[in-house]
């Protein structure tokens, strides 16, 4: 196992009726400013049992931030912050407004000049607004980490910044309230969550016993609990059962002392920016292509990964592994997402083109061991 | 799956040469004391190590906190830290150093009267120093987490107590630290850890399977690893990933949101208390017995456990569940721990006698119901 250093302070209070519990994580009389997106809050209840529990605190609103959420709108945002003398961001709503309100956090104490270079630049940051949330999508696992991803629209940029400044003080997960998600978001979810979890733990081997099955934990859950998730309406058990899969796929558990492979998440973000599919859409059609790819490197995790999470074994190895990278496939396809660029009516080749060219500017190396330059990048977009 | 909270702050380092970062973790200029047991870790070159990674700090020493850490000694430290004026306390060594640690940090700030009170009556921790860890031995899973037992020699009592004010700011574990233990204690830790986690896990289900694979994945990895632990001389990755799951054991993680059984633990520390055994080889005494006592209410959980872990089915569900418990009881032997009192020359007629009589006193109720009053525990003990 590889050296590492785990620190993870986001107090995550989880349950039904967890909701009432934030005038216990705010201190009282901060000024605080609420943070949401496009309104579904408003419609599922979600907002009224916040503004109910937030009686008697001084409150801004902040609406509108977009899923992959947008610097302009999380710089107008920041000018709030300051004109208001905001004291605490609240984050209501699922993992891009979540990432929003970390870069607001952020951005609203930066110095550096302009705050894009936290994400274009990796600038330091050196301190930032306390938030909290209330998560209301089981995907990003935001909520219980330090990662934000924001995009640029002007120039169809996508890209993350991370720093234990940006921590949530508390994140609320109340289950319930995932009962009127839409059916492909819940989809969407499943697959961001079982990528999350392959990316820290599909590579190559490190003598990692614990937290190869403390992964499988969680991919094993998820194929035994989606057909539920997706299936049974207003489904406390599942639904509950897939938050906390979600949330700890992503809380830094997994990844202590292994190595890392964000590949899929970095060639997928291209995908988005420039084409405007789902996060998850475009994951699961990069990440078959990426192991297969790979396949040499990272075929011992998923020979194990076949044995222990789908049952599958094999005299030969490459083969094996083959196989079991269609079954991810097929089970993403279950799920019910596409997993071809021509299923989103995208051309593979324009693809290719277009991303590795940003990846060439960026001199970019992805992969568990900085192994992809754009030239593969091309190649493995051009099979997508 | 019940609602929960899950809140640990703890920095964990982990790895080769970490305790060399511990000047990057105590704030400069801070007055600390390092406290310590008997001087194994002047033997070891642990010593040597932390008093060159803290050089320029202002150390004040305290040695001599013992095995089962006992509220007089610990008494002695907290006269010390007032008087010094320290203001950090780092404890290097097993848990039972930082158990008294936590008490020390705890009663240097009480302001109740006797903070023997913290520990028999509960007495609320309002405020703790701050305290940090080298941790030697892995075993207790006290590096990550807020909880601490305590001793009074004079009464023969032992009592745990928690407060998040105690949670350590970092712990430092570095695995090669172990090459020198005892091979009693190295199976000591083995028997602890693997009892911390089946005491969250082997109760009644609440359909939390995330929690279960998780508590599934230290069990597994502590039997696939458990022979090169205690053969393999020096061996880094062993050591290192039966450290990670002492730690992992017992961080809260496995804990949420599952009903959790600490009656094996609450007995066994009578049992050390009682008669100087080591707190490992109580638990393998008691662990069986209490599972057979409880047969029915565990029986669901003992079944997926014996399956998972052990791979063992059978079509009577209450035999195929005494053979789960007789194979536990089996892989405690093997290690090298001995299971019931008669092996350590204790009479269980009179432990039954003089231990119930002291829950009886107490009014307690162990157990994941409440369902175990002093008459059951004389019960329990008889058998063992």
């Amino acid at each position: 196992m590889n050296n590492f250093v785990y620190f993870n302070p986001v107090k995550v209070v989880f349950g039904k009726g967890s909701i009432a519990s934030l005038s216990d994580l705010i201190p009282k009389g901060q000024k605080i400013m609420l943070a949401y997106g496009g309104g579904s809050i408003k419609q599922n209840g979600v907002y009224d049992q916040v503004v109910k529990a937030l009686k008697g605190y001084d409150v801004v609103e902040f609406s509108g931030i977009e899923p992959n959420p947008g610097y302009e709108t999380c710089m107008q945002a920041v000018e709030i912050v300051k004109k208001e003398k905001v004291e605490f961001i609240l984050a209501v709503g699922g993992g891009s407004v979540l990432d929003g309100v970390k870069f607001i956090a952020a951005a609203s104490k930066f110095e550096g000049g302009d705050p894009w270079k936290i994400l274009s630049d990796k600038a330091e940051v050196k301190s930032a607004m306390p938030l909290g949330s209330v998560i209301t999508l089981p995907a990003t696992g935001s909520e219980m980490n330090a990662y934000s991803v924001v995009s640029k629209k002007s120039t169809n940029e996508k890209f993350a910044f991370y720093s234990p400044e940006v921590f949530p003080k508390f994140s609320i997960i109340d289950p319930e309230v995932t009962f009127s998600l839409p059916k492909r978001q819940v989809i969407n979810g499943l697959v961001d969550t079982f990528v999350h979890v392959v990316e820290q733990y599909a590579t190559f081997n490190v003598n990692s016993p614990l937290q190869d099955r403390q992964a499988e934990a969680i991919l094993n859950t998820l194929v035994e609990i989606s057909k539920d998730v997706l299936n049974k309406e207003n489904d406390y058990e599942s639904r509950a059962n897939f938050f906390w899969c979600a949330t700890s796929a992503l809380n830094g558990v997994i990844s202590c002392g292994v190595p890392q492979d964000w590949a899929t998440h970095m060639i997928g973000h291209e995908l988005t920016a420039l084409y405007g599919i789902d996060h998850a859409q475009s994951l699961a059609i990069v990440l078959p292509r990426v192991w297969k790819y790979n396949l040499e490197l990272k075929q011992q995790k998923l020979l194990q990964y076949g044995r222990r999470v789908f049952e599958i074994d094999g005299k030969d190895n490459k083969k094996t592994a083959l196989k079991v990278i269609k079954r991810t496939e097929k089970f993403f396809q279950k799920l019910g997402i596409k997993t071809k660029l021509s299923d989103y009516k995208i051309d593979a080749k324009d693809a290719a083109e277009k991303i590795s060219e940003r990846f060439k500017t960026r001199e970019a190396k992805l992969g568990e061991k900085e192994q992809l330059t754009y030239k593969d990048i091309k190649k493995i977009l051009k099979k997508c």
